[in-house]
């Protein structure tokens, strides 16, 4: 049990609900407004105006887990119940947007970097919302996939271009495994903070480590 | 209170349901027969067969609306819990496949200016339904643009175009201005059919005006 | 009466409940293992890796069946209540990557005759289940079709394809004819079995038929 931080500790079960859940907020914040930065980003790009943008960049911030949402029938989903994360998607479309000359300027391998915070982030609060709802373990992963991975895929349909997560090798995957990850962990512990921190650094970790090494999944053919 | 209509006065609140009612159905039914003859139309030229005109007419009429319910937890949506809106979809949709000579040969602005109407009416009723359950004037804007261009969102998705809302000026704008300002007046006013005519008319007129004097939006590159 | 089994009889009807569970489980798993089949070829031959291959695998087995239970409000979707159906998919999507020299081998006709069992199972059992919640014989039709061809349809969209239910003549057709014919018989004589046994004979001899004679929709121009 090393490794359990402070506050999965009984001791510290009273104030969990509210630490999980500014814990829960922060982690969102930050995620959507990377996705909505790099939608924004990409639609920029695709010749879109500003409403395009904004669009996209609302796009894949916020419908992977408003499809998790509808597939668990937590409706309407969270995203829509109060207007933090819709603000948080468009301000960061917006302002990427605004400032796409410096958007543009970040090296890549930053931009990925921060790509795979966002998958990971996703990733593991989707699996434990679908975990802590009591899906089994298959939905857990299927549904922290969804979330991590879901905005990317309607964002490439909208742009007429094949989804990112059934072309590039281990993108989709490392959503899966740490979403797999987070779900075990649930299972195993009920502690909710314990299990997002181990699928947050298996997801970052796989997505990083095969960007770098280049790793591919194997084809049939 | 000028220019509030007068059902919308204290004395006529008893009939207000009824009245609204009435009022929504026969909207909803313009709409509805509007967006489905675009579609087939859009359909029968891109050489789809007598089915497929009638999925796409499907599609464009109920789409938008049908997302909108699923977003709301408002499940099944509205259009499928009576078979009214179908049959005036797929009626639409074959009578445009059976006479798509006449339909061509309407003028380009008369179709354009139908589009608009269609527009702003889902725009005006989605923002005013999703209002009167509550929603946020964020959300409220959403899902009023949401039902005005989800329709045709999914037609360009199945035709493999990029979406019209994203690629025309003034189009997506014009619904989520008239869906903010249905919104607004509601949360103001509470009087359902003075915030769908304000929207209405902000809708009708921003699309309109914007398609006559060339309007388009700024771009970043 | 003739034609009806015996299982349909009323001294059976005590055992229905069961009997009926395990019919629609039996040929749940059959449609669901034929279409992870064929959704894991058309990926192997789009060029995507392993877990492409599984992800439009699980889409076009179950995305249907899915789509049907958001739009009835049955949620989370009856797919991912239990990992029953999720498994099925996903061991047929990898088995079928693993030897899809096998499946490459299995003669058009019969791949043909499978896709048309897969259509006909899934069109009559999705159209049962919206009967059997009560809905009017358009809606019931609608999901029927939807449940046999979404799948398809996202698959295609995902792949960057005119969806097939769009171009293929009598394929979508024969599915809400199935559909319809199951609705029809459930409202005369509430035997879900008869219902589901007449569907499956009228969606599946309507593809074979159209297949074999090429018979075509009409199209407007």
């Amino acid at each position: 049990m090393s490794g359990v931080s402070s506050a999965d500790t009984p001791a510290a079960a009273a104030s969990l609900p509210s630490l999980r859940a500014r814990t829960f907020t922060i982690i969102d914040v930050a995620a959507t407004a990377l996705f909505g930065i790099e939608g924004a980003a990409a639609a920029v790009h695709a010749g879109l105006d500003v409403l395009g943008v904004l669009v996209v960049g609302f796009v894949v911030a916020l419908a992977g887990g408003m499809l998790r949402d509808v597939l668990l029938g937590d409706l309407p989903p969270a995203a829509l119940r109060t207007p933090s994360r819709i603000i948080t998607a468009i301000a960061a479309a917006a302002a990427a947007f605004l400032v796409v000359g410096v958007v543009d300027a970040i090296p890549g391998g930053v931009l990925i970097t921060l790509d795979a915070l966002g998958l990971a982030l996703f990733a593991m609060t989707g699996a434990e919302k679908a975990s802590s709802r009591g899906a089994n373990l298959w939905v857990v992963t299927i549904l922290g996939g969804i979330t991590a991975t879901g905005g990317g895929v309607l964002r490439d349909v909208l742009l007429l271009r094949t989804p990112v997560v059934l072309t590039e090798s281990v993108y989709g995957t490392a959503a899966l495994a740490g979403a797999l990850a987070t779900g075990i962990v649930m299972s195993f512990t009920r502690r909710p903070r314990t299990a997002m921190l181990v699928g947050f650094v298996v997801a970052f970790s796989l997505r990083m480590l095969a960007v770098t090494f280049g790793w591919q999944l194997p084809r049939a053919l």
